[in-house]
């Protein structure tokens, strides 16, 4: 069955990277506050580190803010990584990083939204609202979801690090541990994985371990001073796979250009990979 | 000081309302699936309703499954709101269901979308992420923001009902009772709210006593099969405010039409209110 992580597993052989780069238009980042200088800014970042990507992900925050002009300029920053996969024979997935989470029939909405207005290919998504709220992601083993499970921010320790309690368990775990066993439950069509910020390795390690087979998608290393080594000997699979490095700011901002920055990345994954002997 | 909630007291004292009318353009419910019915639709609805409405509450997955032309009728029916409001000399404040949760600098560009680019009064969040991605919402006291505490669907078992031991605490809790206390202390500005579902009375009334002041908007009453008397004698505030009852479907799709359904609602929410001696 061919799901959202075998397209994916093939891009991250094809360009032996697992680097996903994050299409964050932050207003301050851009020349003029507009919907164009977002696209543009976007292209750009899409052009010149391509050959580096095992994907992309736009957060939609940033594009939201524009109104209309801003989901249109989505959308074409979208069919732009389409373009470059055509062109280099080989597909880089778009992960939405949407954060969405509804009751069902709602979800649906957001479902076809990013699925299939906007041609994305995955999508993160909030657990707070339970199962039904996940599955118009997941009925298609093509498009995959994120679920958020431990993110790199201050806050995520307000509810994710609970203890909780559940029915029947003999001992209490973190909240975010508790969501990384949902997801494996919930996982009948191979299509979800977890997002799991790289600031904590020791809890990366605890997650890994909680879900020994689930991409995890890991923002924190770079800007926000998640350490590579650490995160990659705490994430990775045993089949040094399993993990897309999310980095944003310390691409799109780098003195040297986006494409050399996404290459020196791409090329240290590789390096600490081996020293990690995978 | 002038919150969020004072407008919101102030209307319902207008329009002696509890009644949230909720904009969900499904496209089930449209002539033909485009941008241009959703608005329609949600048009003649705010027309129809407006004076029995203590607010509007539309969802922005509705919408945005349109693409670039949904965004353009969002903005456009909150703005019909804003005439609606004009006309009566009473302001209907809007909510923005958007569900929304993300890293601070993310989160502030949501925020930004909501409040100045739509024009919203307040948004729904999910407090799943912490506090820092809450804060980018509420430092207006004049915007106001319902957190996600227990939602009206079946998956909101999952993750809300778990029983957690916070640090320092002596017994468990489920999790949407600790999201309530959380709500209480990061609300300075006074103009957090909490997302209550009508549909587990008992839950309502625990939610109630951990959070005695806050308002609640409260989905599940109607299509959804909350009992109004049930649901009010819950979770209604001492001074027989606090409590917003969402209700969408069952006011758009009625045989005798929104606008009498609306009234017929609120007559009824005022009848129970009577008999519960408020």
């Amino acid at each position: 069955m061919e799901t959202f992580f075998s397209f994916l597993e093939k891009r991250v052989d094809d360009c032996s990277s697992l680097l996903c780069v994050g299409l964050d238009p932050h207003v301050s980042d851009l020349g003029e506050p507009t919907a164009k200088a977002a696209r543009d800014f976007c292209l750009h970042l899409v052009k010149a580190t391509a050959p580096y990507a095992a994907a992309f992900k736009p957060n939609a925050a940033f594009f939201e803010v524009f109104g209309p002009e801003g989901w249109t300029a989505l959308k074409q920053v979208i069919e732009a990584v389409g373009e470059e996969s055509a062109r280099m024979g080989s597909l880089i997935p778009v992960i939405l990083d949407a954060k969405r989470g509804d009751i069902a029939s709602t979800a649906e909405a957001y479902a076809k939204s990013a699925f299939e207005h906007l041609g994305a290919h995955a999508i993160t998504l909030n657990p707070y609202l339970g199962r039904d709220s996940i599955e118009p992601f997941i009925g298609n083993p093509e498009k995959g979801a994120f679920l958020l499970c431990k993110t790199s921010n201050a806050g995520s320790m307000d509810l994710q690090n609970l203890l909780v309690l559940p029915v029947g368990a003999e001992s209490s775990a973190p909240l975010y541990i508790y969501v990384a066993h949902l997801a494996r439950q919930w996982n009948a069509n191979g299509n979800i994985g977890l997002v799991v910020g790289a600031t904590h390795p020791q809890v990366m390690s605890n997650i890994r371990a909680a879900a020994p087979d689930l991409w995890f998608l890991s923002p924190g290393v770079g800007a926000q001073g998640g350490d590579l080594e650490s995160a990659l000997r705490s994430g990775l699979r045993k089949d040094g796979k399993g993990m897309l490095l999310n980095v944003s700011r310390s691409i799109a901002r780098a003195a040297e250009g986006p494409g050399l920055a996404a290459a020196e990345l791409r090329d240290e994954i590789v390096n600490v990979k081996h020293k990690l002997d995978y």
